[in-house]
C-alpha cells in the first residue's frame, strides 16, 4: 500500500488532504521558499495518537514528514518536501490553565495570543511575544525557541517550557519533563527539543510556566539624528537596568512606518528607540526618567515619556507594524542576525554599506536590548537581477554578524533558508555534534529533511 | 605505556597525583559513597589543553574519567571509579567580568561565591545560590543544573549559561553558544550539557549571564503550629506573587537549628517559613505585608516582618544552617525530591509516616516555592540495622514523590546514589532516549561511568 492509501485508511477522512489546490495552503511558511515541493499528502492531526499513526506510516515507508504549526515561520522551516507528508498541528489547539501552580497545558496549534488570553483570564501572563504573536503557534514558537520584544527582561520560549509530549521517529510518544518547577533527573531532553525546528520529533502537547500579569509599563520614545547616539543609548540603558522593552528602528524603517501611520515621526532621524519599564509603583517612573536622561544625554532630538499604557502601546504598535510597513515597499527577505550589544552600531553601519554596495534597500529593526536585529531586504519581485544581488547581500549580512562575534539567527531559526550558513557559523566540529544528535534520534532523517542540517542523507 | 605513565609524561609533574593518600581527597563528594573506587591517578588540570591531553589518553586506553569540581556534590556524581582517572578542575578558577554586556567568563573550578563576589564589584549579580554556594564550584553547578533559594523568582543555573567550552570524548574542544543573549543556530547544545552531570564532556570554560544587583529584601518569618497551615500558606503566597525566597522547615529541622543557634524558635511549631520580597521601593513593603497577611490568615502563631537586610539574613542563615545543624545529630543521607506545589503537604506527611515506619529520623527542609524538598535522613554510623532501614526509606521517599507527580531529584542530580531510581522514574522509553544521546556523544562510556545512566556497558 502506498503512503497516501495508508494514511487515508488509517485516519478520518477529514484529516487527510491530497487535492493539490487544497494542499497549496500548507506548502509554505512566510519565507515563501521558492523551492517548496508538492507533498504527497497533508495530514491535519487532532491527537497525539493520530500523529503517532502518521509517523509510523512515514517511518515504515521512509517518507519525510514536515511538521507545521501556523505557517508563520520566517526561515522556511516548514516548506513542504516533494513527495513527503506535511503534518499540520493546526487543529490541535486546546489550552488549559492551572492558576494554582501557574502552568498552562497547551496543544501545539494554539496561537501564542490565545495562550496569553487564556492566562490573562486568571491574572497570569505567558511572556514570550514574537511580533507575530497574533498568528503564530506555540508549537512553532517552541520549534524555533522564539523570542520577541519583552525577552530583554523576561527571556525566551525555552525559559517557559517545563515539559512536553513528543512523538519520536519510530512513532513512540514520550513525556519529557512535566509540571515541576525543578527537575534534573536525566539529561535535559525538554531543553534539547526547544529550538530543534521539528527535526527531532513532533511535539503534541506542552506544559508552560506562567507568571503574574505584567504591570502597566511606562514608555519612552526617542529620536536620534545620529545612529551612533542611538546605539550608544542602547548600551547605556542595557548597562544601567533591565528594561522590559528596548527596540530600535533605523531611518528606512522609521520612514516606512511614517508612510503607513502618519504619526509625525522625524523622517530625518537615523535611529528611533521604543523603551519600556514595567517596574512596580514609583520605581517605574524612576527607571523611565533614567531612560529619558540617557537618551537626552546622547543627543536625542526628541524624547517623549508616557505612563499611559494605551499611548505607550501606540508606539509599540508602530514598532510592530514596521515589518508589514516595509513589506508594502516590495517583497521581503527577512534577516535575523544578532551581535554582542557593543557591536550593534557596527552591525547597522555595515548593513548600510552592504545595502549601498548591492543596491538593495535594507531596513533595520532590532530587539536592541538583546543585540538581535531584523534587517529587512526589500525586493522588487519582477527584478531578477536585484533578487540575485539581494541573495548575495543576505549572505553578506550573516557574514558581517558572525564577523562581529554574532549569530546567523537569534530567534527565527535556521530552517531551509539559512541551512547553508549553519556549518560555516558553527564550525565543523559543532556541526558534527548536531549531526550525531540528529542521527541518534532520527536515524532515517524523516523529520524535516533539508532543514537546519546540511550534509545529511 | 600504561595510563599513569602516559599522564606523567604528557603533563607537568604538579598536575598528576598517584600517591594513594594524596588521592584520597579526590575520591568522594559529600555523598560519601561507600563504593567509591581507588583511581589510577588524579589529574589537576590547569587549562583546556591539559584537559584535552587527559581525555585523549583516557580515550585511547578506554579508561574512565570522573570530572570533578569542588567535591560538594550530594549524589555521588564525582565518586572515583576504580582504576580510572579523576579529572579535577579545582585549579582552573579564573573569572572575568564584562560589565558592559553583563557577562562573566568563568573557569569551572571557581566557586559560586567567587563569581558572585566578582560580579558584585561591578554592581552585578549571579543569582543561582545553592546553600553550598561558599564551597561549590560553577562547574559542578552547571553539571547538576544547580538551584538554590532565590530560584523561585530568578530561575536555575541553566537560565544563566550562555555558552561554554567543552572537551568531548575524543579530546576535541568545542565552543557551544557564546556571549550572545539570543542564538538559535543549530540544536541547543549548550542547554544539553547543563545538567548532564559530567557524562557528556568536560566543561573547561563558561559564559554566564549576570543581572543588576539584587535590591535589599524584606523578610517575613512565620511559625505554624500545624503543618497543613504552613503548606497552605506556601500555596497562597506562590499564587499571589513571585517572592524572591520561600523556604520551609519542619519540626525536626526547627529543633536542630534551635539546638545550634538558640534564637528562640518555637520548638512545638510543625512548620516555619522564611519568605523574602526584593521588589523595588515601596512595593517591597506591599508584598511583604501581603505575605504577612497570608501567614496570619493561615493561623501562624508568630509572624515577624523585617526590612532590615541584616536581620533578614540572620533568618536566612538559620535556614541555610539547617543541614549542618541536622548533621550534628548523625550521618546524613540527603534527599532532593520535588513535587507539584499543591502536593507539598502530602509529601511532608508521607515522609513523616515513612520515618515512623522505618524508625529513622527524617528532617525536612524545602525550597517550598519550587516544591523542591530536602528530606534529611539522620543515621547513626554505628547502627548497621538502622542504615539498612534508612536505605529503604531513601527509596520510599523517592517513590512517594514520584507517586505525587514529583521528581526523584530537583537540583542535586542523579549521580551514583540515585541512578537505580532513574529508569523507573523516567520510564523505559525516555531512559532509552538518554542512552542514545549518551552513546552518540560518548560511545565508549568514558565520562563518569556508573553515574546517572544504568544498563550502559
Amino acid at each position: 500500500m502506498d503512503v497516501v492509501s495508508s494514511l487515508t485508511s488509517a485516519l478520518p477522512a477529514t484529516a487527510v488532504i491530497t487535492d493539490p489546490d487544497s494542499m497549496d495552503a500548507y506548502r509554505w511558511d512566510r519565507a515563501h521558499d521558492p523551492d517548496a515541493g508538492v507533498p504527497a499528502a497533508v495530514v491535519r492531526a487532532t491527537s497525539t495518537e493520530e500523529v503517532q499513526t502518521v509517523v509510523r506510516i512515514a517511518a515504515e515507508a521512509k517518507v519525510p514528514i514536515v511538521p507545521r504549526g501556523a505557517g508563520s515561520g520566517l526561515s522556511g522551516g516548514s516548506s513542504a518536501v516533494a513527495g513527503g507528508i506535511v503534518l499540520s498541528l493546526d487543529r490541535m489547539r486546546e489550552i488549559s490553565i492551572d492558576p494554582v501552580t501557574r502552568m498552562a497545558t497547551v496543544q501545539p496549534g494554539a496561537f501564542n495570543a490565545e495562550v496569553k488570553a487564556a492566562a490573562a483570564e486568571h491574572g497570569l501572563w505567558y511572556p514570550p511575544d514574537p511580533s507575530s504573536f497574533e498568528f503564530c503557534s506555540i508549537g512553532g514558537n517552541i520549534a524555533t525557541n522564539a523570542g520577541g520584544l519583552c525577552c530583554v527582561k523576561y527571556g525566551v520560549t525555552t525559559d517557559y517550557v517545563l515539559g512536553m509530549t513528543v512523538v519520536l521517529a519510530d512513532g513512540r510518544a514520550v513525556k519529557l519533563g512535566g509540571p515541576r518547577l525543578k527537575d534534573v533527573a536525566g539529561l535535559p531532553l525538554t531543553k534539547l527539543f526547544v529550538g530543534s525546528e521539528g527535526t527531532l520529533g513532533v511535539i503534541t502537547e506542552v506544559t508552560l510556566r506562567l507568571i503574574p500579569a505584567q504591570l502597566p509599563p511606562t514608555t519612552v520614545v526617542a529620536m536620534f539624528p545620529k545612529l551612533a547616539d542611538a546605539t550608544n543609548a542602547v548600551l547605556e540603558i542595557a548597562k544601567a537596568m533591565r528594561p522590559s522593552m528596548l527596540e530600535f528602528m533605523d531611518k528606512p524603517s522609521i520612514n516606512a512606518v511614517e508612510d503607513e501611520l502618519k504619526m509625525g515621526l522625524d523622517r530625518e532621524a537615523e535611529g528611533m528607540l521604543v523603551i519600556q519599564s514595567d517596574e512596580p509603583g514609583e520605581h517605574c517612573t524612576v527607571q523611565a526618567t533614567i531612560i529619558e536622561e540617557i537618551c537626552n544625554s546622547n543627543d536625542a532630538s526628541e524624547c517623549y515619556l508616557t505612563a499611559d499604557p494605551d499611548e505607550g502601546e501606540a508606539f509599540v504598535t508602530a514598532r510592530r507594524i514596521a515589518i508589514p510597513a516595509v513589506e508594502k515597499k516590495g517583497a521581503l527577505l527577512l534577516e535575523d542576525v544578532g551581535v554582542p550589544l557593543p557591536k550593534l552600531g557596527d552591525l547597522v553601519l555595515g548593513i548600510e554599506k552592504i545595502a549601498a554596495d548591492r543596491d538593495v534597500t535594507i531596513a533595520v529593526i532590532a530587539h536592541a536590548g538583546d543585540g538581535n536585529t531584523h534587517p529587512l531586504l526589500v525586493l522588487d519581485p519582477k527584478d531578477e537581477e536585484q533578487q540575485k544581488r539581494a541573495q548575495i547581500a543576505y549572505g553578506e549580512v550573516m557574514d558581517l554578524a558572525t564577523g562581529l562575534g554574532g549569530t546567523i539567527t537569534g530567534e527565527h531559526g535556521v530552517g531551509r533558508l539559512k541551512a547553508p550558513w549553519l556549518a560555516p557559523y558553527l564550525g565543523e566540529d559543532v556541526m558534527e555534534l548536531n549531526h550525531r544528535i540528529k542521527q541518534a534520534l532520527d536515524p532515517d532523517n524523516i523529520f524535516n529533511p533539508g532543514s537546519v542540517y546540511t550534509g545529511l542523507v
